[in-house]
């Protein structure tokens, strides 16, 4: 039995865009829901798939399929193709599953020859129209199907243009027109050798193929990586009879959304262009009138458009996307699709459609992205200001939001500028834990090097900063306190703007503007906090972080990181002291110095919290991260601690490690120094008796444990923490609680998880080591060769971004199912970066975890992302896309 | 119910070990067997435990057993405890499941007080007798019962002899000891502030509280670290009637194998002394008899003791070494044990048995440690030479076998030296790729940084070579060609040797012999082969390595690394030209370069191999490695390629890495740069098919894909090797096979085996980067953190050296299910560190592994590590010591 390669749109509906691709799908069911709608067909995705089987060939029966609907077309249009006197014409357009705006090709008025052409002058009674329409198409048709350059038909045209001191095509007579065909047309002759295909069928089937054949074109891969769409799906084609707009002033064509594209607002949004075709709405040489004005010039249109656009919103139970054409005073629906918003918008006609009973509040959650969310959080550039600002280069989007400021290169730099009143940004080749200060102090960060999981990119997501990473075309020079783009040459002080939402970097300054969050985005948040199960904390090493995400509405910390605090230059000296210490007394010493500042760290934390769990991580990164890498800074210290400079040296070189990565770090550095450990629990304890003495707050720390990946890690570092615990519950006669937990970062944890969870109080999963190990990929080192997995199409996702189910996520399963069958009710999260990625929080959802944490600006996503978990539980929903 | 804490001899037998320790289990056999044992019992091994358990303290039920159990010796020997005119004198004597020698305490005589000292006195009619023996036993008691320092005890003894101008201890009169026994007991009331205790049944709690705590003195402790013995099993303690061998010349005692512990050979070999205890023998004052004199001197008892032996050694079907003492022309049996052996006494013996018909060849071959096997493949240090050597430092046994020579510094110097014919050895801080030909040359290799498993320790165990790593002492100065231990400085040209099997480096140069392989030892061999159902291949570079390789009975080679070859200083300019390549056509002309050369050293080892199969893996290490360091080098590298030294800088700086073991390199390689991968798979092919038309040799190269962590890689570079081999295949006309596979050492390569199986025609583990990446260590850093772990109790077991079971080998299993999911025939090795290590090699036959990949000279104690792997057929059969 043969196959059915082809759909007539009254055979379709909205549901099979699997096969019809998007566009078709659409046209199908306003088609049968009654629309007026030029007839026309779909010939099938599963038809571009048997094509490249095929090894680029059309199979006779998909042909001998086509040929057949064209026959059924020609009946229902009631004209003929290639019939000169009542010829049909054809647009010829590309549709996939998902939309891809601009990515594959179109061709108009196919069907147009030299005969033709003749039957479409008189059926219009306008020969210039046929003739500009026929040159349209053979310029469309050598560009996109044979392949011929476009500038050489825009030569010919412009030439004519020159000769007869014309300005606009508009002023071309058909004479002209006629000639510029003859002249298309020897073109096609000589680029291709053969003449240009006159016979409609075979017009038709050369452009089916070159559709195809577009679903490959670079852009469109590029697209489709870009966007995480499979790349073996194709792309259907929709034939369809052509309808004019440009037929005279009671014509026209445009385009409208049922709502405010970019505020929500529910109001009819759009443009249209009397006399003019769809392209033309594009090509902005003319300008559009406001969708308003169309109730003035053609107010019976106006308001089957408006009744039609109001029914489709209300079919389709979501803001639409509409192209029109108004052929002679009669409407033609040409499109419609789910319109494009931005996160506002979505956000406004969401909650608004809820009021309305338009939708349910399930699904007004269900259709949000919750990445777009982050459009709301942070400053943008005012548009206005953006127009006139000159790109410099482009580098990865690390952290969004805009910043603009002078340069700096160190952290020093920076952090004296702010001090002195000015709005900065760093720049620097990478960044370091040393750069933190300055990190937090200036505007926004730059880097020549590294990826998205740099240093940078991490950190400064953490604070909510706006970053561009890897920005590999500027070539930074420290030492010179200046970069160049090409020729250009950026010194200290000069001002430059970064969008950390797209990794565009601007030369200038340009104005930015603080968004606002409306009243909409707290009804998705409540909301959300109905429907989810997970619980959403924070990552948070300040109390300001800590502040900024309450706000966000996190339930509690589920990593602050001790590290950051050891980077300030007040107590840098006494955490290099503790490091270079030569017995545990003198280390111990050193520790006491740093425990009183711990504490107030802790304090203000907590604080912030109100009440909230902390779960504090003990010092994780390598010890040689906090000492000088400069040789003046190197001396200063050595002086400073009464050291030979060449003993400094030697007892600096002696604690570099050849993969730092997998080196002495984490856990080990308690194991090896438990005093660490112990003024860190001190800190953490004495701090919460501290706040829950004096300000009421009930706080159970919650005291995690870095890399451990043997149990008896964690069963000697356990004894040392909760005696030292014990040790301060009896001085201070305080009997308040904590818990005792580990991170599972380490592959081996999640294979002997249920060893670890005899003696673990919680989990939570590092996935951002787990990926690094599990993948035997360090973040920092990736940048080399990922660009390469990513062309050959080896790693398709990134996963560092969202986690690897099938790999990383086994052990994450692994590691849950072994602990719970210790603890069955064993509180189990992740504080990894996948914390606030979407599509890993469906899983993290589907496996049970207890919470996910991630950056203070990730929290609202994480809420939406965990209450869609929740509702649609099913971990490929958004796999799916 | 009570539990029986308690034993008589005649109760317990020789299967009794775990609760009798293997002293009193084996005392109860020879008890049962008839043979004379002076009457005792046994304190077991959970009454050790269960002092531990309740604090250190004896329970009201273990104290009343021992003392009803006294009352039954006292019967049984128709002695009296404490009687002054009968008394009964006892050791109490330590004795855990795993002989422990020296460790644990042992206590004499115990029983002797003012009053019983007369008894003996009068019963041996020799008063001196009696009062030495009281004082050795006050000594003995207050050494370690009471723990006061014997150098006190000491101290008056000599002070006595000096005074009355004796040399020896056997001048003391009876009242000189009378005078010493008054002031030892002075000695313990200053100490202890107590008086010494008088009554036997206290001496005898606190004799066996004693021993149970001498279960965890320090030495007891490393020796149990050391020797993998487990920490909770305690000791049992045995108490046993004294006889005596130092009555008078017709007393007696020695020690006496059934066999020639350094040999094996079958004849009765030990020594006795006349008059004396056991302890003279131990203590070396004075010189020992050969066992064989005792024939002359007392034939009725010779006769006794040679038929007794005989009979012990066919009983327990085992060499046993046995201590025996001469009461007054009675013999008595104090001990029997399996005798420790030389690897080349162990084997001569084990075969010997067999033909004797004493035991099967499947017992012969369990009860050989393949580990032992290695001292007989080695060069060692002459016995004699090695006696007069001053010991300078202690590493660790990275590679095993003796080497002396002159040292030299710089792999350079190491060449320079051998061409002018010098023995010579290198020493470094650490050793890196670069080292390699200077590694091959030098008679043996110390350094003072890195584990088991650097650079220096693996490559030195792959080719056999002595090495000493991580030599912390030592401080070298490569720059001033010297180095130095304590205040001695070694320069360049002095003599030292290194023991790799022990860690030891000596002082000067010390005499070494080559061993040569028996017959015996080829058929232990034979028969593991007989039995084995694991193949044992071996690693090697090069033909030599083959050779080796193939003497030692290697099927095949499981890892041809290629990246040793790519060193070559000959090679080495190409290499760097194809690294600095900028163009892929750079590349593939300085790949054309290389091939011949790759392609010769197949050839080469595919001779070598003649016919076995050969697993070549693709290059692995990181490019950098292959780049000059020092800047003289970078310098003429820049002039050499025509490059300013800055960019030359630039490109090396940029090929650097944060964590290179997690960088750039295996699989990710050849991705970036298929042309590698290419050239190689280009020599491999063309090397196999000429060494099969001019030798004949039918070759199968098996090519193998390292770094293999997510499928696509695999399918990518699949596809790069097979088009490669298949275009070379036709230009050859040839029909030669091949196989196309990968490594498993990337953890998430094992979750997703199912997958690869699909592409991949063979799987071989690389445990040591699964190992590193599963745990997160980086083995070149955990040296920093592993002494600790190490002294914590938190690692008993090098990872690196013994698979971890529980975590890396749940991977492992996982990999291996899921790989025959796919391939139920999947071909599956292991071409790690772990190959050649008998623990492992269970694992491995456990999981179902085709074969085992180890160093050449590892080879052997594979063949009979996985011959006992298949005989016991059980996992546990090795990790239960």
């Amino acid at each position: 039995m043969s196959k059915k390669w082809v759909y007539l749109f009254k055979e379709g509906n909205a549901n099979m865009k699997e096969l019809l691709g998007g566009k078709g799908a659409n046209l199908a069911e306003m088609t049968n829901i009654g629309l007026p709608v030029p007839g026309g067909f779909t010939v099938t995705t599963e038809a571009c798939t048997e094509y490249y089987n095929q090894d680029k060939k059309l199979s006779d029966e998909i042909v001998g399929q086509i040929n057949d609907y064209m026959s059924v077309l020609e009946k229902e249009c009631d004209k003929e193709f290639g019939n000169a006197d009542n010829p049909l014409l054809v647009s010829v357009r590309s549709g996939a599953k998902f939309s891809m705006p601009g990515m594959m090709d179109t061709i108009l008025n196919l069907g147009l020859n030299d005969e033709t052409v003749a039957g479409i002058a008189k059926a219009t009674d306008n020969e210039r129209f046929a003739f500009d329409s026929y040159r349209r198409f053979i310029q469309m048709f050598g560009d996109v199907v044979q392949e011929i350059g476009k500038e050489k038909f825009d030569h010919v045209l412009e030439a004519a243009k020159e000769k007869n001191g014309y300005k606009d095509d508009t002023e071309l007579t058909a004479d002209d027109l006629k000639a510029i065909v003859v002249a298309y047309k020897k073109i096609v002759k000589d680029e291709t050798g053969e003449d240009f295909p006159l016979d409609p069928k075979d017009q038709l089937l050369m452009a089916i193929e070159a559709v195809f054949r577009s679903w490959n074109n670079n852009r469109a891969i590029s697209y489709r990586n870009m966007n995480d769409i499979p790349h073996d799906i194709g792309t259907a084609v929709n034939v369809q009879s052509m309808v004019y707009g440009n037929m005279g002033n009671d014509c026209g064509t445009g385009v409208a959304f049922t709502r405010n594209p970019a505020t929500g607002q529910k109001k009819l949004f759009g443009e249209f262009l009397i006399n003019a075709q769809g392209e033309d709405v594009v090509a902005g040489i003319r300008t559009p009138k406001d969708i308003d004005e169309l109730k003035d010039i053609m107010p019976a249109v106006y308001k089957q458009f408006h009744e039609t656009a109001e029914l489709l919103e209300k079919h389709y139970k979501d803001m639409q996307d509409i192209e029109f054409t108004i052929e002679k005073s009669k409407l033609f629906m040409l499109q419609t699709r789910t319109g494009k918003r931005t996160a506002a918008a979505a956000i406004c006609a969401a909650v608004e459609m809820v009021e309305e009973g338009l939708i349910t509040k399930e699904e007004a959650i269900l259709r949000l992205d919750p990445i777009a969310l982050d459009q709301l959080l942070h400053p943008t550039f005012e548009a206005a200001a953006l127009t006139a600002a000159e790109l410099l280069a482009t580098g990865l989007p690390a952290s969004p939001g805009a910043a603009t400021g002078k340069i700096y290169f160190t952290a020093e730099a920076v952090c004296a500028a702010v001090a002195n009143g000015e709005e900065t940004l760093l720049v620097r080749k990478e960044t370091s834990p040393e750069d933190i200060e300055g990190m937090y102090a200036a505007n926004g960060i730059l880097t020549a090097r590294g990826g998205m999981t740099s240093h940078a990119a991490v950190v400064a997501r953490g604070m909510g900063k706006c970053c561009v990473a890897g920005c590999e075309s500027i070539k930074v020079d420290e030492a010179a306190k200046q970069f160049t783009v090409g020729n250009q040459v950026f010194k200290e002080g000069d001002y430059i703007s970064l969008n950390g939402s797209t990794g565009s970097v601007y030369k200038g300054s340009i104005k930015t503007v603080t968004p606002e969050l409306s009243g909409h985005f707290g009804q998705i948040m409540a909301w959300s906090d109905e429907f989810r199960t997970l619980k959403v904390r924070t990552n948070a090493d300040t109390p300001k972080d800590a502040s900024v995400a309450v706000g966000f509405g996190a339930e509690g910390i589920g990593l602050c990181r001790t590290e950051h605090m050891f980077f300030d230059e007040h107590r840098l000296p006494s955490v290099r002291r503790m490091i270079l210490s030569e017995s545990k007394e003198q280390r111990e010493k050193a520790l006491a110095e740093i425990l009183p500042m711990q504490k107030e760290d802790f304090i203000g934390i907590y604080k912030a919290m109100e009440g909230r769990p902390v779960t504090v991580r003990l010092l994780d990164p390598p010890l040689h991260e906090f000492l000088p890498k400069e040789t003046k800074d190197i001396e200063a210290l050595a002086v400073d601690m009464g050291f030979a400079v060449e003993d400094m040296l030697t007892i600096i070189q002696g604690l570099e490690e050849f993969n730092p990565m997998l080196g002495h770090r984490g856990c080990r550095l308690a194991i090896t120094y438990p005093e660490i450990a112990e003024m860190q629990t001190r800190a953490i304890m004495e701090a919460a008796i501290e706040v829950k003495e004096k300000y009421g707050f009930n706080v159970i720390p919650e005291i995690m444990i870095p890399l451990i990946g043997i149990n008896e890690e964690l069963t000697y570092l356990d004894k040392v923490v909760r005696n030292t615990a014990e040790v301060i519950r009896a001085e201070k006669k305080s009997d308040i609680e904590y818990l005792v937990g580990t991170m599972m970062e380490i592959p081996r944890a999640t294979l002997i998880a249920d060893q670890i969870a005899e003696t673990a109080e919680f989990f939570s999963f590092g996935t951002n080591d787990l990926t690094q190990m599990t993948y035997g990929f360090s973040r920092d080192d990736a940048g080399k060769f990922i660009t390469d997995y990513k062309e050959k199409g080896i790693l398709p996702n990134d996963p560092f971004q969202s986690i690897d189910v099938e790999g990383v996520g086994k052990l994450v399963e692994m590691g849950v199912t072994l602990g719970r069958k210790t603890k069955p009710d064993l509180k189990i999260g992740v504080c990894g970066e996948h914390g606030g990625d979407p599509k890993s929080i469906f899983f993290f959802h589907s496996v049970g975890l207890s919470y996910v944490s991630c950056s203070p600006f990730r929290v609202p996503i994480a809420r939406l992302a965990a209450a869609q978990a929740a509702l649609s539980n099913n971990k490929s929903a958004f796999t799916d896309k």
